[in-house]
């Protein structure tokens, strides 16, 4: 068996332009996910995006005298509890040539090369209806415009799931959401939870009301505070940028506007702060 | 007047030693803010722990010619509409040498090195009777163990003002409060909210306890969900590790557990979006 144990290797290569470049993730339709946690979840939740894996020497042991490509598999199989696919390849990786490649302090030992689940908003507002575990009837969506900070943007993944909503909706100006950081930050959340961007924002909040979704945007100066609002049966939580909010025509768009009250002298909550409160209202 | 114009300078080197390590920090009693947005908020609520200020060429702009500290005192004060104490020293720095020592993208032309405001347990507790604005009977903590995520901690500062907290008590193995990402984060609240560090936490927990307050441990593993929860006039709100919630010892030293239900299979929330929930509850 192959070991991989050059930086220069072209797979190698790829993984750090895939870790660092958008433009690298768009035109090859995939990002990269590090750590044996994401990778046990994103194997359980949508094994078939997984297209590659890099695993290192270290992790194999005494295993890594497995010699063909079905003993290694089964190998995997066994250290982490989860199915490969057959079609998945994997590749064995010298630790430091691992560990130089990964935007993390440590990859624990594993990488993959995950293809982008992206989906419309026409579907997105369709499934909507059926993923909520909480109560499979209602539609409930975050929708964020120009989110900027990677690890605001995954915790609001991640708050999402767990907060019971059905869809994700970003303005094509949020930051990437496979990026390295909001990856990591939402903890799996990205294969569970559906989401899309809209270039044409206020296009879609227009067609999100069309479908009886009643959009609050959650704003700053006035509004009804938040712990009087009773949120209608198919509800959306408009969200806005970190430092300016939201823009005058994403407000206006909305049908209602909700506010946080706040002590002391803090003019804003953290914008992954703000939606928590709101999404768990 | 003369112009740093060198990173060589040592007050310069100062600067960088301040942001990167804490150790400098504790040796002398300060840190470093920068921007003119915390320059400002640190200039109204405690004017009398800046011990001095570092200002870019370009801020000053025209200005530059003053040559006397008096005069060079009324332009900051002009430019930046907050009254300066006579004791502070006042620097200019070209512009290239501050924005080569600053912790962030752009210095946006100040930097001020503070002394750290410091206070002990019991009187947190005396003043934290006085200092919610919502309602000045009430003391209301917030109490971190373990907190490692400097962005964490600035977000669950900034929070707690705005929720109407009246003190913030540490793990004294919390991230350092003082490092330039928890000051950038707070949004000024390191100056206007009470806290401390307890090396021996469980003995503060204890102290707390006797001074009538009760503490709710946020909890993953049972408990009661926080909304059927009315907390008592006085209270604490208990949050653990980002990684590994609360140590069994910290939870058994709480008077009661609290969850906040989550759907999916999200395994836990992030720690100041916890927080944030139960300071907004």
């Amino acid at each position: 068996m192959e070991i991989i144990s050059s930086t220069k290797n072209e797979k190698i290569k790829n993984i750090s332009a895939l870790l660092k470049s958008k433009k690298a993730r768009d035109e090859q339709g995939v990002f990269v996910i590090e750590g044996i946690r994401i990778f046990k979840d994103t194997l359980k939740t949508a094994p078939e995006y997984v297209e590659s894996i890099f695993i290192s020497e270290s992790i194999l042991g005494d295993n890594i005298t497995q010699k063909d490509h079905i003993s290694l598999n089964s190998t995997i199989t066994a250290l982490f509890s989860v199915s490969l696919p057959d079609t998945i390849s994997v590749y064995v990786v010298k630790d430091s040539v691992l560990d130089s490649v990964s935007g993390t302090v440590t990859t624990q030992g594993v990488i993959a090369i995950v293809r982008k689940p992206q989906i419309t908003l026409d579907r997105l507002l369709d499934i909507s209806k059926t993923v909520s575990s909480i109560n499979p009837q209602k539609i409930r969506l975050l929708i964020l415009e120009n989110i900027q900070d990677p690890g605001n943007l995954g915790t609001m993944l991640r708050t999402a799931e767990a907060a019971g909503m059905t869809g994700i909706i970003m303005s094509g100006n949020c930051t990437d959401i496979f990026s390295p950081k909001v990856v990591r930050s939402s903890m799996g959340s990205i294969f569970r939870m559906p989401f899309v961007y809209c270039d044409d924002f206020i296009k879609a909040l227009n067609k999100i009301k069309e479908k009886g979704i009643t959009i609050y945007a959650a704003y700053l100066h006035g509004g009804v505070p938040y712990k009087e609002i009773e949120f209608d049966s198919n509800y959306a939580i408009l969200i806005g940028n970190e430092g300016n909010g939201l823009t005058d025509s994403a407000v206006n768009a909305a049908n209602k506007r909700v506010f946080i009250p706040m002590s002391g002298e803090i003019e804003s909550l953290n914008a992954a702060v703000a939606a928590a409160i709101l999404m768990y209202k």
